[in-house]
């Protein structure tokens, strides 16, 4: 473990892939799409990784918003299906978009939330037959804390005893250790959303503990921390000079804790595109989710409900 | 009372003007902004007008994003007063914004709330001598009922329960019965708001009834109902050739309501640059707001804390 | 004719269709699309009109943003086919999007500029095969007079002068004289834009007079000025009343001339939820023109240039 | 001269400040404010420093967005006192907002140009007495090469023929090499916009030659390159570890090229809170230019022109 900050579990894990006790990995590549779905399974794999025990799935290919159509609706598809997975068979689910839907790079959960099917207002007004086919979906999008005043998680707490959700999930933009993981790959978790992850770094967690119901987080690198780029350009270097015992030495580590605290602190390193990122990938999301979310409504009709 | 839709308490009253029995109605002119106070005292007054029984400021001048220098200082100065005059003396402030960010007309609450210095969540970091003079603000704009699939008035409970205000103040886009009045008059009242109101028709009101504790509104004209105008059109017309007690009669009402109910329906009349003109106002209602609730910052520091 | 306003050719002709001498009306329905082709032939037709000699396609149905997909499929290929026959058969393009993108309803052309496959920039880059299918596409947004100082008509011909296109596609915002018109139908035109036309009021029109090559002018109303919904409502009540012989005297052309001079001066009437409509008619009109420039591109291979 | 990108004249001449031949260079302390001005007066020191001979003035603080009511001021005078200086004493001004409006960080030119005060229509609308006081200014942002499929330089110079300015203000967002100088530094410069700088890369520059006529160019430094960012690091650690010979090795170089074309590539350094900090870089930059440009109306005037 080399300490730099990462919020996919895929990465925590490294090259070790398997080979780590209380950790069962598995992958699969399903056209230009690679999916791996990691378990961390006891306690001690959770401390070694600094990670809660739960299910991880990871979809990775070259661009999220850049696929072919062939590719989008697959990974559509692997997106539905992670979550639906993990969803309980039964019952209303509360979606919340995490993140300040004013900063393009923290934006992603806030602009999902707007393009899903919302239905529990509906209840009333829909007929029998359509009824039966249609699960309870409410969504929210609060703001962070520095705008409402509000811990995202103590007004969830308020929510979810008036809506009484079976479940939540919660939708976040991430920060990733390698860069190349930006826009190219979505977490699915059923550990929730972990105090201090995010682009927006969340206070307190969004986890079964702090809600009372099942959390299942949805989410998308898109930021590196600076900082992180910069540590591991002079650790490549210190590799490849030998250094290596060096960074292991107290002299490396005040300098590699030199490069990440300096002037860097939060600034990220992020595409020169991510306005038209976040928009493509939050499509490519709601669409996951809706699926996932009304099985039994064919596209069709799904896209009457949302723009009809 | 000709039954047109207006959210102003100051058009309902009409010409009536202080002869309404159970009506108090005072009127000042300050420079170039008029404010009108309007009580409603009694339980046949408040069902005479279909309004419910309190305090209404109402504040009008030419233009509320037009005005120079002087004037805009003078509108921010009577906001802050009128809202301070109602606020309860002690205890934290929660800030609701109602409307849908994405409709340009309606979303007047949500930029305010973008605006406001939210403190609530500082009270732990500050120091003694500075946490004395700051109120503890919360601020929240959740997002309508075809959005969230959750009843504003249902998801502010559930906050209130938490964050335990003395009171909340809930800013709102208005539906008016002159055009002149859009963007050119603040309406300030400690009624709330009630049901069917606003630009974007609430279905519960917010109110101390929903919600437990005092509501103060605050809203500004944003549209005309087309059926309005139209509706207008007609009746001045029909007064103009005598034909008056028609619209008493069966035929004159019909013809009224075909024009109300008309293709027109939830069709707007807008000035063509809404957009710019949400923003002005916004900037005017969240700079009234932040001084009356926090009357012990000096403007510098107010600005500090918003943007520095 | 009345003389309200409106920048729909349809609209113009009223309920005289094709008894008009000099003014050729074909109609046909299409699925729910009904396509109207009208060709004003000669002067004294284009003078009884106040339209310009040429060719006006017409495509309207219940909702251009809320047809199923194949609707939405049969309207993209009618607005791609009407383009392509307009268009010279070789020859760089020059796109046009008109209007003030920070007015809402006014920003439909700058909106449909965003989406166009640009291509003139490509000429260098591209293998020899490609080379040969794609059109020479350029496009530009340059804002309003009152935000640049500078005349549209001005503005593009100096660019006209470096880029030397066969033609140029104008896109604007229209004006209608009925309210249902409103983003249920598509003009497309060979007269180009006319001064005085459109959301924003061009003080120039940008014909093949003004610009020295054709213009195809593509628009779809977005408003009805308030004022026609006032006169409007005026007439027909007058109609009932049988007073129509008072709308031809002086006294009734008094009236309603008050009617559309008052106080609704620049209030235009509009769909509450116009923001979102304008997107989505801006994708349609984009996928149309991309089609109509791009014949020789298949939809993926065009969908892989736009976002790969 | 280490070769690492950046468009600051003030970041290239280093740490020999004033010690260059044929480089003059002044530093003044206002305030919190440092304002340095550089000439490069030859041929030989242009190549030195690859930048073209002229005047770079460049203002600095701890933030542009966040400074105190009175530092603010005097960063808008300051400006305002650069740009003057400049610009020809009569004639017409152009002011072009380079960048692409939709990219956050590439956005600020598009922004300013969206609050300058626009003259140049009013011309005949306005009285003698208050005509003499304006001077005409027009202002476009065009759009980028990838999004027009013109080059910027091109489409000025076929509106430098029409409009004939005396002289052209271009505003661009910058890259630094620096990441402390992201929205704490102004440069204004006479020697107009280079090719290859700004955050959208501007392919061919706008300079007197290109335009033919004098081009005055205003930036801020939004991003650093990451990979920027990553050579410095290393580079940093070579220099502690004695390495420094290496640096000026072939291998030396061979591995901070690595660095520089790695998987980085185009991905910027940014804050996170970049979308907030553009705005209001704009607000300043476009005071200080309406100020510039129109030295006879006092603040009061400008504001009415503006908003009234």
């Amino acid at each position: 473990m080399r300490g730099f900050r990462t919020d996919l579990a895929m990465e925590s894990i490294g090259d070790s892939k398997g080979r780590l006790e209380g950790v069962v990995v598995d992958q699969q590549q399903l056209g230009e799409i690679s999916r791996t779905r990691i378990v961390i399974e006891d306690h001690r794999a959770s401390e070694a990784l600094s990670r809660p025990c739960g299910e991880y799935i990871t979809l990775s290919c070259r661009s999220l918003s850049r696929c072919d159509a062939e590719n989008r609706r697959r990974l559509i598809q692997l997106v539905a299906q992670a979550v639906r997975a993990m969803l309980p068979r039964e019952g209303e689910i509360l979606v919340v978009g995490l993140g300040n839907r004013n900063v393009t790079a923290d934006a992603l959960g806030t602009r999902v939330v707007e393009k899903l099917l919302v239905t529990r207002h509906l209840h009333e007004a829909l007929a029998d037959e359509l009824l039966g086919k249609l699960r309870g979906v409410s969504a929210i999008a609060p703001g962070v804390l520095g705008v409402t005043g509000i811990e995202t998680a103590e007004l969830c707490r308020g929510l979810i005893e008036h809506v009484k959700p079976a479940a939540v999930i919660a939708i976040d933009a991430l920060a990733a250790y390698e860069s190349a993981r930006i826009c190219t790959t979505v977490q699915i978790t059923d550990t929730g959303i972990e105090p201090g992850s995010g682009v927006g770094n969340h206070r307190l967690g969004l986890t079964r503990d702090t809600l009372g119901v099942k959390v299942i987080a949805v989410g998308v690198p898109m930021v590196v921390y600076a900082s992180t780029i910069a540590r591991d350009a002079v650790t490549n270097l210190m590799e490849d000079y030998g250094l290596m015992q060096d960074t292991q030495s107290e002299a490396g580590q005040l300098l590699l804790q030199k490069v990440s605290e300096s002037y860097l602190g939060e600034m990220v390193v992020t595409p020169r595109e991510i306005d038209e990122l976040v928009l493509s990938v939050a499509d490519l999301l709601s669409e996951g989710l809706n699926r996932a979310l009304q099985p039994n409504l064919d596209t069709e009709t799904l896209h009457t409900f949302l723009h009809g």
